[in-house]
């Protein structure tokens, strides 16, 4: 086919077929089209709700150092070259990331060595939005975790406990990073104690935040990160939509970049419900 | 906490813990850890199994153009500042990565904005290694995928069809590119009118290939690539591990990096049965 003739073809089917897509409900959460297909899949059996628990990523994306951390630039235009290209430039710590052991110890495991069986595992919602309004340097401590236990039951082997402090409704606005006049910055966090009843008390396998860090905005030490991560657990940081999950049942799908050596990456992170 | 308590408390740490993950099963397919877990989660009933469907991204991972595509820069080390960061540079279409519809079209769907029901779907792996095998220009026909559909049944709705061809053997050799003495290479991938077969006949969602592009190598003209990705759904190019799934039945997680604009870009990816 000749190159007029491609690009004629390609335009009958975009004014076709293009609306596919966007006919389809665009959101945090649709019901998996896995469960009207022909030959019912396996997730057709349990699970009829995909949540997105990942931010959209940008150049202005809030960051802990609060300097932009994501870059574009593109190489191919489709105007020029007949396809579209872009090179990216990254922080491994920018927008709804992983943190790998690697990240807080000298020789920890990388993002790539990840057992995949610790990244499809049970998530545990701790709902702290009460607290957290009311102080933004509110932590999940080891009474909110044991509160959970009472209402669900037993943390189970390799979940992952997130934390839901609602700060994800603050991601477009200053409150996210919520830095005063000092350039500190105030939000909620895992509490070190709650990590380490965590790393003694359970198989857990890696906790998550809706804030820009595991350790709350005023620590000055990483104390959770240092608690945590080295004993080879993961973290999640800036995840989205944990207000659409239940407390318990969900199963958490992170989708952790898989580059050599690295100390974390962007991740796309679904729950399963 | 002092820096030095913190320092001693992380080694103590990494000694007794470290070993947490390095015991588990590292490997692309595992007892998901869900089904052990005291308080069953939904996974547990459906779901035993997940296979990693990601190749490590390096430096040297083969790219179609040839050319190092995927950089990292170490801006934080332990020893120096007690923790590790990299940045990364990437073009968006390196490593087991996704093709968006505006990959090839003006105005397509960013991988941004495709569905999440959209990347949680059956899985249909059709297996041509006989024929490539044999011949490196080998391609999925429309009676390839009759041919599952006569063993398998109908397509379901949103359904990724994946090409086996058995070339994901071939990462780590030239084999991957496998290009002549000019340039050309041969490798295998869909033929267009396997594309057009599954936009007309059916309401699947992505195709997936195991090698370095949709269509296959010694293609002059992106056929296939021109024909599928406009008319709204993603590619998913370098799979890994398709060889290790059955025909029917597998849930794809497709784990596609959220970039706002993106035209694609690496991808986690993931296979529950």
């Amino acid at each position: 086919m000749c190159d007029a003739c491609v690009i004629q073809s390609v335009k009958e089917r975009m004014l076709s077929r293009r609306d596919f897509f966007r006919a389809a409900a665009v959101g945090t959460a649709g019901i998996a089209a896995a469960s009207m297909g022909a030959a019912p899949p396996a997730l057709a059996e349990g699970h009829a709700r995909v949540t997105d628990l990942t931010h959209e990523l940008h150049e202005e994306f809030p960051t802990y150092f609060g300097q932009q951390q994501f870059f574009r630039e593109q190489k191919f235009s489709f105007a020029e070259h007949k396809f579209n290209l872009f090179e990216l430039r990254v922080n491994e710590h920018t927008g709804t990331h992983v943190d790998a052991p690697l990240h807080f110890s000298a020789d920890g495991l990388s993002v790539a060595e990840l057992p995949v069986e610790k990244l499809v595992v049970p998530l545990c919602v701790v709902d702290i939005r009460n607290k957290a309004a009311a102080d933004p340097e509110a932590q999940v401590t080891p009474d909110d975790i044991k509160s959970w236990m009472a209402a669900n039951g037993e943390i189970p082997e390799n979940a992952c406990i997130a934390m839901l402090s609602g700060w994800a409704d603050h991601v477009g606005t200053d409150k996210f990073r919520n830095a005063d006049a000092d350039g500190k910055m105030h939000f909620p966090g895992f509490h070190v104690e709650a990590a380490k009843f965590l790393l003694e008390e359970t198989q857990a396998a890696g906790i998550a935040v809706d804030t820009l860090s595991l350790d709350h905005g005023i620590s000055p030490d990483f104390a959770t990160h240092y608690a945590w991560l080295p004993g080879g657990r993961w973290g999640l940081e800036a995840a989205a939509n944990l207000d659409q999950l239940p407390a318990k049942g969900a199963t958490l799908v992170l989708g952790a970049p898989k580059h050599r050596g690295g100390t974390g990456g962007p991740a796309r992170v679904f729950a399963l419900v």
